[in-house]
């Protein structure tokens, strides 16, 4: 099964990729980086990338950007990244995807912590997973031929502890292996509409 | 205590508007009733409202569209009204209110139960919920000066289970009391941060 994993040379993509390649055949996709490029931002730039992956059976998201930083300052603007890219860029690759991906494919989009047990400073990420969320429980009751959709919900990763610990009091990083093991947990297991939480 | 409720000639505004005027002096503000106009999907209007309104102490917001319709034909076109309105127009609110809302002050916003127990027609819906649920979540853990926020998510209201009955094997109406009630416990009473259900 050819499996495009988006954003599959990030940090978690990476992990994911690991965890997916030894059973599948995988397509990494980025907007800098990968065997096809993407921004999942712009509706024709996924078109594009559809076109050129041609037939698929699973597609993980492991890519969305959003804003960090204090709350006091946040603007609508700040919170504009979150909804245009981690929001609305993951549901438009099921949205663009859907006719073209196999029977009894899946889509795994990716959500975080930060929405059950927010930061002050990721306002917008806790706005982009909860929305991701929701589109993921909605779209698994009408997602046709056997398609799943699953959101992973990964814990703080043991690569951004150095980066992001310090905002984190109490958290334990969670291993690569861990993360990676939930997508794969989606992708090849059975559940569809779940939150698939790795921390 | 000056209230503000967005929405208050609505459905479920009329009932948190039943709710608060016995104790508090409550102002309607409305795209097309009320006696202060608001689009909560510009910028412009909400700040005009503001500054219309002056001091505050509570902003509830029972306003907020999004597209129904089954999911096969759901486009992003579709979803960028739940995401201009029910989300971001409800954020707006906070983002554009929170400098001129009285020392502990409260906003409170408006959800709904498809976030948690989905139907495929409300796909939107959830997006939009999910993402105010999250962004509730953290403005809680950095508004300043003893200000507070929630999120009431209702169920199917009983004035509009004859238009969405159908949609909903099984589900119970809730009361508009029951669910003006919610309203009220944000307003009046002391949680933070907090998805406060009627269901």
């Amino acid at each position: 099964m050819q499996i495009v994993v988006v954003g599959g040379a990030g940090t978690i993509g990476k992990a994911v990729v690991d965890a997916l390649s030894e059973r599948h055949d995988v397509i990494v996709a980025g907007r800098q980086s990968g065997t096809v490029q993407v921004d999942i931002q712009s509706p024709d730039s996924v078109r594009d990338m559809y076109q050129e992956v041609g037939a698929f059976g699973a597609l993980v998201c492991a890519a969305g950007e959003a804003h960090f930083g204090p709350f006091d300052a946040m603007s609508e603007q700040d919170l504009r990244l979150a909804i245009e890219s981690k929001l609305l860029g993951q549901i438009r690759l099921v949205l663009l995807g859907r006719s073209q991906i196999a029977d009894g494919g899946s889509f795994t989009l990716i959500s975080g912590y930060v929405f059950d047990d927010p930061l002050p400073e990721a306002a917008s990420f806790a706005v982009a997973n909860g929305g991701v969320e929701g589109f993921v429980r909605g779209a698994a009751l009408a997602l046709p031929r056997g398609i799943r959709i699953n959101a992973v919900s990964p814990g703080m990763a043991a690569e951004s502890e150095e980066q992001f610990g310090r905002f984190n009091p109490g958290r334990l990083p969670v291993p690569m292996r861990t993360i990676g093991a939930a997508f794969e947990r989606s992708v090849d297991g059975w559940r569809t509409g779940e939150i698939i939480r790795a921390w």
